[in-house]
């Protein structure tokens, strides 16, 4: 590329044609998915209120904003006053995340809303994040959340959707990793962690799986968590890891800490299931996932061996209510569609031809437009998809721009055909060509 | 609405499933037929450098632009200085239409785009406009435009994709008002008006079929315009507004001018053919169309009685090339997405039920969790669209729910239906119900 335009802004892309259809493609698939499953379509607008955004995802967040300048005399006035504060300047942000929206949404709309909402939402975000690879400044999310319902049939309402969604993307051999935040804190509780140390503590053990036990152990120490826990630990990192732990084996340890058996029950209930079509459930007894507001059961979306995750979710029965006067149950599933995009593009999965068309037609000579346009307009009504190159062509010059496309057929349309009522066309795939009436090109092209 | 929840920002707003499904159904027309016509979609960042967007919408444009604020450090050294200036705070914004970034993207990627591009593009844009019935601050665009074709086929190609789309949509009834730059500058160098007068005089005049003859004439007179021009006027007047007037019945007046003669020639190409399906071309001498970049012929799409416009398009040779070294010859055409669903509801022609389930499914016991989804998933592997009622359901509690959604068919599934492997139905149209083997529904839900 060598050019002096102005670039995208960093971290941000633009998609040309092959890059849009690709993403259509995987979003298509989701959104007629989550349609079909009854799951309501929602879109917000791209700026939220500063108010609704500033303290909802911790100080770090806060700093990734992009917020939006005043403008005309606001501004002016505000730039006068010396010094200047931030907080003057803006009131607007771009929004960080899909779920915050969502609550707003829930408090704006009581009446319109039911009271169990069930609702999917792919928009971008934006975050002033370091670009790196996979990591973008704009990025969409692809959302999934009910409201409303506190009970374990809306997650496996989920994981329904999920599974077509993957069988559908070709990415069938998916694992659904679960575990449960009442289990965890119940754990800790049970080996004397402290309530305020649960965080620490958690993001250290998620790690077992990708580091080992040796490597957790070692940062428990650094990390100076207690002796009970580290002296148990051992014991029970064997006991995590060997074939397929169950809950039950685990209940009596947490049968005496708050929420303790209603995790192991759910996480029970969960893997009588058969699962999902086509992935398989599997329950991972250190899953802590990051984000602080989950309450409940929480998942993971893997294809081994990638190790990145394809997404994830939990419960939060606290965190869509913080607009309203009351609380809002909700459990919600977040895919990670760049990751999807990468994981097609790298096994090679996109349908080819997607959205080109069937044929491009060539006019000529200036003398046959409006029958050339006549008559491509009857193709396309017979449903067929025909480009039309836009300038009075040369063949030499159509084949050229062709070429760039992927198109199979290539018709000509000139003073000899109008003339005879027919039309020329080429199969680029076989090298065939010919000359048929008119009425007889369309069973050609199919 | 009684909340005290933030609102969305002024200027913008929530699209709620309803609203989403009647927006994509619009959008899916769009695309679609663009697509059948080889034009290829592209999606640009939300965000732009501002110096790809100042100084290219005049100077009301550049008040008009969202603009980003620096973060963290960078933000920190602007506040230390005083006066701080706006230019200091800020170089991205939010992009103002889709055209300055198609032209930035022909700059950036001249190898991977064909010389003669064809594309679509429907994106929001945001300008901070006052707010008023029908104007937002963020709103969707749909632009289509041909980069690199100088002949009148590229309009034409244009005007047929337009013509399916509006059929599609029920929208058949429109008139194409069509009229050329180079006719305008033309009659009005034959009238004497200095070239630096055109853009004031073709306002006043472009307001003829809305104000009469008087009106016109009286605020050419405020305005100063040449005398001459104010003589002739009612005769060419009468001449454009008695029947269809035909542009070779004013070649003359405009043979002597520079590209006369060609305007004349292309309004003849267009005025010939019969025109894009259902609608009609009708030549309308005085449009003008307000922005400055045209050069050659400009469209407006209306539909009568209606007195607004959906949408209007032009040939702009000059302005794609803004960032590249050559220039870009360019038609284009801008649907007004807002208008025609406004139109489409005003005429109640959305279509019904469109995006919602087929039926919903109630569980009615816990013990028949794992049964009742694998029931739903087969008849989901079928092809049906099933929603679940995401909690353990009492019979009333379901119905209350589904009444708020256009649901057709209500499906129980408790301790019998899975004993017996049947499945209990209501149709909620005719009030008939029943219970049938599971094997049986789905041809009832059909």
């Amino acid at each position: 590329m060598s050019t002096k335009a102005p670039l995208p802004p960093t971290g941000t892309r633009d998609f040309l044609p092959d890059a849009v259809r690709r993403r259509r493609h995987v979003q298509g698939i989701i959104s007629r998915c989550f349609e079909r499953h009854g799951y309501e379509p929602l879109e917000t607008p791209a700026m939220e209120r500063l108010e609704v955004l500033l303290g909802k995802y911790g100080e770090e967040g806060d700093k990734l904003l992009f917020k939006v300048l005043h403008r005309g005399d606001k501004l002016k006035r505000v730039l006068e006053n010396s010094p200047v504060q931030e907080s003057e300047l803006t009131e607007l942000g771009l929004r960080y995340d899909l779920t915050v929206p969502l609550a707003r949404v829930a408090a704006n709309y009581p009446e319109q809303l039911t009271r169990v909402f069930k609702r999917y939402q792919i928009q971008p975000v934006w975050r002033a994040d370091r670009p790196a690879k996979g990591r973008f400044r704009e990025f969409f999310q692809c959302d999934v959340d009910i409201l409303g319902s506190l009970e374990i049939l809306a997650e496996l309402d989920i994981f329904a959707a999920i599974g077509e969604i993957m069988a559908e993307l070709g990415l069938g051999d998916f694992e659904l990793h679960i575990n449960h935040r009442k289990w965890l804190s119940g754990l800790l509780s049970s080996l004397a962690v402290p309530a305020s140390e649960h965080a620490t503590v958690l993001g250290v053990l998620d790690k077992l799986d990708k580091v080992g036990p040796q490597a957790v152990l070692e940062e428990l120490r650094e990390k100076n968590v207690s002796e009970a826990l580290r002296e148990q630990m051992p014991g029970l990192f064997e006991s995590f890891l060997a074939g397929r732990p169950q809950p039950e084996a685990f209940a009596s340890r947490v049968a005496d800490q708050a929420g303790g058996p209603e995790a192991i029950g759910q996480l029970q209930t969960v893997l009588a299931w058969d699962g999902p079509r086509g992935g398989r459930i599997v329950w991972n007894p250190l899953l802590a996932r990051g984000l602080d507001y989950y309450t409940g059961l929480i998942y993971e979306l893997r294809i081994p061996p990638w190790p990145s995750s394809f997404g994830g979710g939990g419960r939060y029965d606290n965190l869509i209510g913080m607009f309203s006067a009351r609380p809002v149950p909700a459990v919600g599933f977040s895919f990670g569609l760049e990751r999807v995009l990468d994981a097609l593009e790298e096994r090679g999965q996109f349908p080819a031809f997607e959205g080109h068309a069937r044929a491009v037609a060539g006019v000529l000579d200036p003398a046959v437009i409006p029958w050339a346009l006549d008559a491509v307009s009857s193709l396309r009504a017979q449903g067929l998809s025909v480009d039309l190159f836009p300038e009075i062509t040369a063949v030499g010059k159509l084949m050229k721009w062709v070429d760039r496309k992927k198109i199979k057929y290539v018709l000509f349309m000139g003073s000899n055909e109008m003339e005879t009522g027919t039309v020329s066309w080429k199969d680029l795939q076989t090298g065939e060509s010919g000359t048929v009436p008119l009425s007889e090109i369309s069973s050609i092209l199919r």
